[in-house]
């Protein structure tokens, strides 16, 4: 999808089908194609409870904590990578849809085939050599190896947990999620930040003591 | 709004108000804070007209184009520190709400009075040196005297025209704007990159050719 008539007053060079397309009008395809996140929807909700948070805004979030939590990030981070990374991480969600993360395995495998076919399209929709730069920044974060990816993937694990401490227990609490479940996926979060995955263990004993998260395993509570 | 028990087992320090809060609990508290953003509507629309957009997902969609487009930013363009601008521009939304970009100069007045008192709130809430750093970059977006500010304020000019184009003329439509207001912001996107500048006034005058786009001047039509 490109806004028509951009190339307008240029000199045609040929029948429409051999001509190439001008870089920019490529640029903006892809960027009016990626609109298209706004109506993926998260099994998180607002902070207010009014709806679901669509993967847009869930990304605007992400880089928003990176600049505020960046001082949490191990020295040496290159933040913008950071950034850029939480900007495009789920731009994939656009034909794949969003999983939830305590979702089943075979789930989740079907999941990263379907992204895998969506990054092949999306990427291929930027000029060449751009496609190739970014979608390696998405390929970083997927493979979480450097710290970048790793403190990219931990804003990605805490921003949901920070939604469902104020929403009182949010998708926690609509899943049926326990205490145990919760902690497998602090792991991640220690990963990539130490001091953020201590808070968001405290966090989660909170949310126990309060009762917005069942405790761990089967049968313990009371 | 923190969620509460992130200090939980440290050792209290005297009674509750006399406790300074934890660095990371003000940031959180600020992220939490944010969250409105998602709520705050703007004029344009998505591309599928599905609904109107808000200014957070607004503000996802900048940081996008300053990542695809950094190539049409001048030489030296530190992007870094635009991605940043783009993510923070409409936090005082949260409090000043939105204001159509063709609204009358004594709203417009109105607004920057509005926002700049939501700027006072909202940074307060985080540590003071960040509040200070972050509210800095904000204050370089309004001000667009640097090259990082003039490239922002550019896609901020440049992402709804781009929606109009792929959704029938949509707020040029809705609100009777014509082509020679339209042109008077391009001057700004010029100045924050000579080719995106280029790239909208033929995208203006395609809008005017496809009858999308009312033209410049009243009568002047047919």
């Amino acid at each position: 999808m490109t806004p028509a008539g951009p190339g307008r007053g240029r000199v045609p060079r040929g029948p429409d089908r051999m001509v190439p397309m001008e870089p920019l009008d490529r640029q903006v395809g892809f960027l009016l194609e990626a609109d298209r996140l706004k109506t993926v929807l998260r099994q998180t909700t607002l902070t207010d409870r009014s709806r679901q948070e669509n993967s847009a805004e869930h990304s605007w979030h992400l880089a928003l904590m990176a600049l505020v939590l960046a001082g949490h990030a191990p020295p040496g981070t290159d933040l913008a990578r950071v950034v850029a990374m939480v900007v495009l991480h789920d731009l994939v969600e656009i034909d794949a849809g969003d999983l939830f993360v305590y979702a089943a395995q075979a789930e989740q495998a079907r999941q990263e085939r379907a992204e895998r076919a969506a990054a092949d399209r999306l990427f291929a929709l930027l000029p060449p050599a751009q496609a190739g730069s970014l979608r390696a920044l998405w390929e970083e974060f997927e493979e979480r190896a450097t710290a970048e990816a790793k403190f990219a993937r931990a804003l990605d694990r805490l921003q949901p947990m920070l939604i469902n401490m104020v929403t009182e227990g949010g998708t926690w609490a609509a899943h049926g999620v326990t205490a145990d479940q919760v902690l497998t996926r602090v792991a991640l979060i220690e990963d990539g930040s130490p001091s953020l995955g201590a808070y968001a263990r405290d966090m989660i004993a909170s949310a126990v003591d309060r009762g917005i998260l069942a405790p761990p395993g089967p049968g313990k509570r009371g």
